[in-house]
């Protein structure tokens, strides 16, 4: 998709929250407020979100002298979301449906998103999904959430690609990845990260420190934007992407580089903007299984 | 006060919302995004919010060709609060402090505000509102809902000096001040509007709509701006803030305004945004009767 005239306010907002987190003076906010606004003509000339958040993020990066201002903010958010792995192991294996409660659980995990909000009480927010009932999720509204299609797929796939989003949620990606290992003991997955560091997306070292080799091969997607458009890719990446019998997409930046992708897709995702929400006919908040067939 | 870094993106979405309303095509609204991203240097240079939303919105009026893009809307709001004043009014003679529902009803009022809220569905929230306990309300705290000083200075004053804000929320106004004059037969009644459009400010037309004129002398204060500053008034208006025995302050544009003005007012507004909310340390949603003592 390209770039809303809506996005521009919130690129300003991600940009502030980023250049606080990251430090910077205010005076240094400033000028990265007037360098932003020299360019809003480039971020509205065809260019996808992802593409404006990578120019975004290079501006703050450039400012702030440093290639990753979320560094210490993803290890934080892996290191909590392993104290949480072993009680939501204990809860899926208990569950009726496991891989339903894994499902959702990987949909949940999606709020660790430093792009969207820039919280610091990101344990609060994931402890208050837990705690709701599934009622959050739009379970009876096989539109937004095809859990049916979703079971199928990942009980009769032989290999399948599975999109990261951030880190910290990989936990809950690993929960999902071992689940549907249990249900179907000959699949092979893979799970792909970002090249480089872009917000708080997941890097190879963040799928390493929560573990998620033990269940998945784990490889970069060559891109180093905050969502997968498949131009930015690897040729390795776009084979599995093409070959792969199913592909699982995590987070909304995905979405926004593949909804109209050449292939099958299940997104899941929590919806954040307006824009997304309303594409999918859902509303802001909620949790998506969203299925898109081949066109 | 100035116009911090974070107003920044909620003016360009104030721009897109309001240039929607005025049926602007997309392409006119990516030339007024751009004309806004040219302007960004001037709109930080040391100018309080209202002065930047004057320069906003007159850049939608010039590609509008109008203006008052909120002329329609305004009429409109003032019709429906007119249908609900005899409820309101019966309600606040039933109440057992009238002067405590009446200044609450002034305040939930403000509700009715296009600059933070482009919703459509003003109604709602207003019953909304309406309907809810007295929870909404921070009595408990004296802090930011000061009702004690109100009702003493009420009591006592021989004028008071009352800025409006939103068209609409005149009818909430008018019911505070008839219950004022109940409780102070002696008071006159100063009733200050926007000297031109901006927003759904209200203006003379709409004072006269909702027949505030029975209550209270209207004028205007000389401003054409979102929040009344002082520098953009009539000597007349001026004259009136500094000798009033009391001045009532309706909103947040003039409490940005007004915060550090040389006497003490009471502002009665609802904190719409996080750093209005922050510096009378309340949070946003709240309803505040702020009281400001003489510097």
């Amino acid at each position: 998709m390209r770039t809303f005239l809506d996005c521009i306010p919130c690129f300003y907002r991600q940009a502030l929250e980023a250049s606080r987190l990251a430090g910077l003076t205010e005076t240094t906010q400033k000028q990265l407020i007037l360098e932003l606004s020299q360019n809003i003509e480039m971020f509205l000339s065809d260019t996808a979100p992802p593409e404006v958040a990578r120019m975004v993020y290079d501006i703050i990066n450039k400012h702030a002298n440093t290639q990753d201002i979320y560094q210490k903010v993803k290890k934080q958010c892996n290191e909590f979301a392993l104290t949480l792995y072993p009680e939501l192991k204990k809860r899926i294996k208990e569950a009726d449906n496991s891989l339903l409660l894994a499902a959702e659980l990987a949909i949940a995990g999606n709020i660790i998103d430093y792009g969207a909000k820039n919280s610091l009480d990101i344990d609060d927010e994931v402890n208050n999904i837990l705690n709701e009932s599934s009622e959050l999720f739009q379970i009876a509204n096989k539109k937004i959430f095809d859990f049916v299609a979703f079971q199928n797929k990942t009980h009769q796939a032989k290999s399948i690609l599975y999109l990261a989003d951030n880190a910290g949620e990989v936990v809950f990606d690993k929960l999902l990845i071992e689940t549907i290992k249990q249900v179907n003991n000959k699949v092979d997955i893979y799970y792909a990260v970002k090249a480089k560091p872009i917000i708080n997306d997941a890097l190879i070292e963040d799928a390493m420190q929560c573990g998620i080799d033990q269940f998945a091969a784990v490889l970069s997607s060559g891109s180093s934007l905050s969502g997968t458009i498949l131009p930015y890719c690897t040729q390795e990446f776009l084979d599995l992407f093409y070959k792969a019998d199913m592909v699982i997409s995590k987070g909304q930046g995905n979405f926004e580089g593949l909804h109209d992708a050449a292939r099958d897709i299940f997104f899941l995702f929590i919806a954040k903007c307006p824009i997304i929400a309303n594409m999918v006919q859902g509303k802001i908040g909620n949790m998506l299984l969203f299925y898109k067939p081949t066109k």
